[in-house]
């Protein structure tokens, strides 16, 4: 398959939210410039990127909303279950825990790890705080695909090549830090510190 | 101001983060081959990413480390204090406002606001859950510069209008919808959604 850019990337997933959005509304078919609206693009780049994956939509007729958000659901990995693994067992861990978009997408959270002995054992609904020290173990026998790593920048890059090792597919990471990790795992970062830094600069610059 | 592009913003961010790294390590000059190593870019690249913003460094003599740290905060919007309301005290708002990155960046987190009657009034450590009906008198009384919506995604906009109409200047949005704001008012958006189909795209196309 040909490399195909984050910015493509993102717009799948602008257009699938929408297609979510009005298939949830009963509507059946779309357009190519009802997608580049929201996408906030043209309606020859939502042809050209929806291209990418084989044909869609008939010419004159549009898109059919079902079909197309079906489509887009498996292109973007979304048609299956994913096994996650939380770590760091702190406040972001904790919102993450609760967070309704996990599970809408296949994620099945079902570990929490942490290194603090005061919490590990602590009863998080469903779970309870596991020992980081079987991270390695417990990664093969209930064989996750993903960890999402909510620890300080500090213990970050170790716990990546940690679950890497271990054999994860790809990692969420929120530790304020560029992890490395080999190309075969895919890595993103939620990275607040920058968005912060993206949002002053911009009022700053807007003559705020 | 000429217009700058986002990647380039981001790009300040990463030199800037390993800026005060190595600084806190008591490094004092730095080159654009370790700026461009760490952006994963060129040193032609940072020369450039820099060029924009007036003239930094020595040829031959590398950067200052205090003082391009120093010009890349102001740059950023960083040598100063932001007052800042959350909006939504639900899990996302509560791991906000214990987030140390606020603090570091100068964001001052003075209030909470929620619709709910449950949650006005109650106790976060700091600051008391105030009434979001009384935002807009709050965002002149306090004159809050940036507003954070921690709010489900139906509510976002509704809300968004409302702090703009008030006089807010930045808004970083949780909510998982894009929002349509003035050109004068600066979005940033954290799109927990977004960054998870990426993930799993990325698994999905790398053939795991």
């Amino acid at each position: 398959m040909r490399r195909i850019a984050e910015s493509t990337v993102r717009r799948l997933s602008l257009y699938l939210s929408f297609l979510e959005e009005i298939e949830a509304q009963g509507v059946t078919t779309t357009s190519s410039d009802d997608l580049a609206h929201l996408g906030g693009t043209t309606s020859a780049q939502v042809r050209k990127d929806l291209s990418f994956f084989g044909s869609f939509g008939k010419r004159g007729l549009g898109y059919s909303v079902p079909e197309l958000s079906s489509r887009l659901r498996a292109i973007l990995g979304l048609g299956r279950q994913w096994r996650v693994c939380i770590i760091g067992a702190g406040r972001i861990g904790a919102a993450l825990t609760g967070y309704a978009g996990f599970v809408e997408r296949g994620f099945i959270v079902s570990g929490v790890y942490d290194s603090d002995p005061a919490k590990i054992g602590t009863d998080w609904g469903d779970l309870i705080v596991a020992d980081e020290a079987n991270l390695e173990q417990d990664i093969a026998a209930n064989n996750y695909q993903i960890a999402v790593l909510a620890v300080p920048a500090d213990a970050a890059q170790k716990l990546a090549d940690r679950v890497v090792r271990a054999g994860i597919k790809g990692i969420l990471n929120f530790a304020p830090v560029q992890l490395a990790v080999p190309p075969h795992v895919a890595l993103r970062a939620v990275n607040m510190a920058m968005e912060l830094e993206a949002l002053t600069f911009a009022i700053t610059n807007n003559g705020a």
